[in-house]
């Protein structure tokens, strides 16, 4: 599958400069793409490789957009394609070279085990070894594949694809365009207990899982269903993998969620959170919409709408850079400090001995 | 399923203060109750909603318990369930009104794969796509959802409940009780090599794993085999999701692990021990009964019983709040300690100056 | 199975000093042998049980080794077995005495799906309920145990052992012996999105995943494919259990990633560099070959080979060392600056009132 620039230009809605007749045989990284590759500049950090690229053609920001070069700087006749957004545009081309697979056939696997009053869509794909319970719903052209679980009572909106090998458990709820990746574990108890002489008594853990148009889990994550009420987790947010979201945690929209973060109990984020990865969030706190947690930061107060977080226990982020600059020179500070100690000391003694 | 508050204080052992005939339909959260519902006040930091509350009553702890506030204090009329562990209290009645579903129907199903001289007892169900291998034990009532595993040889005792789409690999033993959710996998191989020539050789991991009685495992667990002996998880212990626990790790009884906890080979854990998020513990070490260890803390010693720690590395943890209150002001001490300078340079030159 | 000490010199290629004729009935730890096992001293800070140990024998390093304990210090009689390196020779007699089960028999569980054109080598073994998609080949001898998914294209060399319960997605290539424990995951999307209109759009990933010979995958990892080309995990190295690989990394050979690592996006690791548990590596940085990064440490820059790195974010292991130590005694440090304040104010006093 080939294109003209221009073609492509077209497609992408991009601004093309010069050589609107090369032909464009796919897309790559600036430092990686082959002859009849095109690639894209988002970051200025890579534009020192844009004089040594193999590349067709490169996506390039406006020129207002601050990623300084020139096109004077680039070799002479390479291509360029503007767009507000060269990284979004560059998806598109991707998209372009790279469609997705065809969806599996709409149709029941003659290993799978359907409940009774299961609701299975037009266009419904159920895999190998599924279990659907009874009760389930499942919406059109939504995809379940080989030894997925969805248990009594489970909803999922159009659009879905789940598994291989995910664990939906009673009574949760998806919305539309939801990604499972395998080994997630959606609905399990929440880690609940109550002392009681001695022992640890379970708390029953009988609410559900809600789960958001569009959003995207990860591998091997854990989404604990709800004490009572539901585990939230909004619309377009993304979770990578190995992330824990503990029971009663109300995940606003369009959230990222880097691998490996937990989130405690109860805990409630605003949208546009962005958790970077292993970061730890204790319970029953608010983390206010657009706060931005950096990476393996414990986070044990509630993070006002915006803030920027840094740190275990984390603080605002130029102030942990500040801390952390001077934790890695304490050694010096401290050797500071007794040569103070002695020069006082001397001092003292100076003194001392001018005074009758 | 309806009860009056009389009724309910008879099921909880609680002492009814007012409004024994108020028709009780639920139970909820004291910020969430609705008319009708039971709640709760066991945290005193949560007496503020006893004012605004809509509960049709609530389990409260005796006057003597701490709890400060006053029975006047509270919206005229509304009743109090007096109990010495209202949130003990609210676990029942939550139990009450939310019993357990039914367990599922005794027997195998006919896509589930029995081994040769498995013994399986009575009231045993085993669900689609099951492996249960040559010589394992079920006990009594023990439930394995689908697509779980069981392997060779493995044990389980009387009222189990495992999955779905969890591996309990071969020679595993777990007690009464034991609760694992999905995704969970009991028994791989401890990570050991020996480094020879360059390569890393790996150590046969020829040990087991063993799970007493009343334990309950979280999603998307690891609990590794001992290269020699056993990997045991003591009586009563509760471990939350995304839990590493390497080989010939032992934990004693009613400890408490919370989500993405890594506990080093070799080491052993007393009995009620608690390790909050994260916490990552080394090798080789003891923690004694009773300790507690605050959450993202990396404990790198031996602890004695009942100590408390944080921070990574862990000391006591007063300690380690002093360490954090003095880190978080380390940019002014460090502008203190440069004054200081500049003062003893000034008083140096004037005493210099004096002297003849 | 039980041999004399002499036979197990010769299989272990170790100098025997005393005992020949005894008799050997199996291995076990130093502070657990009994009577009739050998053990082995590789350790020194486990010299002191050779007094008290009840094994038959004791394999031991060179005397030119430094683990320094003296033959006359040995409980009288008891036989030792010098060996370059114990632990591997104690590896080699753990193998014999338990030697691994039986491979399972080669073939198809009737319950298994292969697709179309895939390719089975001989001696292949596929368990009960796996799925091997269209296009797949497994070499000789490879077993994949049961409800593992084998995604179309995947190409897995001879003698891998997958599963239970894996899940390798489409296009994923292993070499030979590649060992991957229950619940992993190979091949989900990298988590990349492009941030467009105030959505997150969806990068496709393209890419692979490339796993060299002789690598073995711990329990519930995640190695995600990349976004263009392969993410690669190089021949021996070996990976515990929980760890998460990002899209587009790559791992040299023979490294050792310990449990609940995470490495972000594009990162390099050159050979034989140690991952210590818990620890975060930023994307797009190298680490070079045979670096060392301590326990829950986060790597935010590039590393030298050879680097040794401890801290969040880490710095040089020593220096890190050292930074601790005075953050540990900073409480103490800040009383001293408070008492310098105080010294140098009533030198300031006692100078200016010398002054005229």
């Amino acid at each position: 599958m080939n294109f003209t620039l221009r073609e492509m230009a077209e497609r992408l809605q991009a601004e093309l400069i010069g050589g609107g007749d090369a032909v464009i045989t796919g897309v790559a990284g600036i430092d990686t793409a082959r002859e009849g590759q095109l690639t894209f500049l988002a970051n200025p950090k890579y534009a020192q490789h844009l004089k040594s690229t193999r590349a067709a053609a490169v996506l390039v920001p406006p020129l207002s957009a601050g990623v300084h070069f020139e096109h004077e700087d680039l070799p002479a006749g390479l291509p360029l394609l503007r767009h507000p957004n060269p990284y979004y545009a560059f998806l598109q081309a991707l998209r372009i070279f790279h469609p997705p697979p065809p969806a599996p056939e709409p149709g029941v696997d003659r290993s799978a085990r359907i409940g009774q009053r299961a609701h299975l869509a037009d266009g419904v794909h159920v895999g190998p070894n599924c279990v659907v319970e009874d009760d389930v719903s499942l919406g059109t052209g939504t995809v379940i594949l080989a030894g997925s679980f969805v248990g009594v009572r489970s909803v999922l909106g159009a659009g879905c694809l789940i598994g291989p090998n995910v664990t939906i458990l009673p009574g949760c709820t998806l919305g539309a365009r939801v990604r499972i990746h395998p080994g997630s574990v959606i609905g399990a108890d929440g880690f609940g207990y109550a002392p009681y002489q001695g022992r640890h008594h379970k708390i029953p853990q009988v609410g559900g899982v809600t789960i958001g148009d569009d959003v995207e889990i990860g591998a091997c994550c854990a989404i604990d269903r709800a004490t009572m009420g539901q585990t939230v987790v909004g619309r377009g947010t993304k979770i990578d993998n190995l992330v824990q979201i503990a029971h009663n945690v109300q995940i606003g929209e369009d959230c990222i969620i880097i691998a490996q973060v937990g989130i405690s109990g109860s805990t409630k984020l605003g949208d546009r959170v962005t958790l970077a990865g292993q970061v730890g969030v204790i319970g029953h706190i608010e983390i206010g919409a657009g706060a931005v947690v950096a990476a393996q930061s414990g986070v044990g107060k509630s993070v006002p709408p915006g803030g920027r977080l840094f740190g275990s226990p984390a603080v605002e982020f130029a102030r942990q850079k500040r801390i952390i600059a001077t934790m890695h020179s304490l050694p010096e500070h401290v050797k500071t400090i007794r040569s103070l100690e002695k020069r006082i000391t001397e001092l003292e003694a100076a003194l001392g001995s001018k005074t009758p």
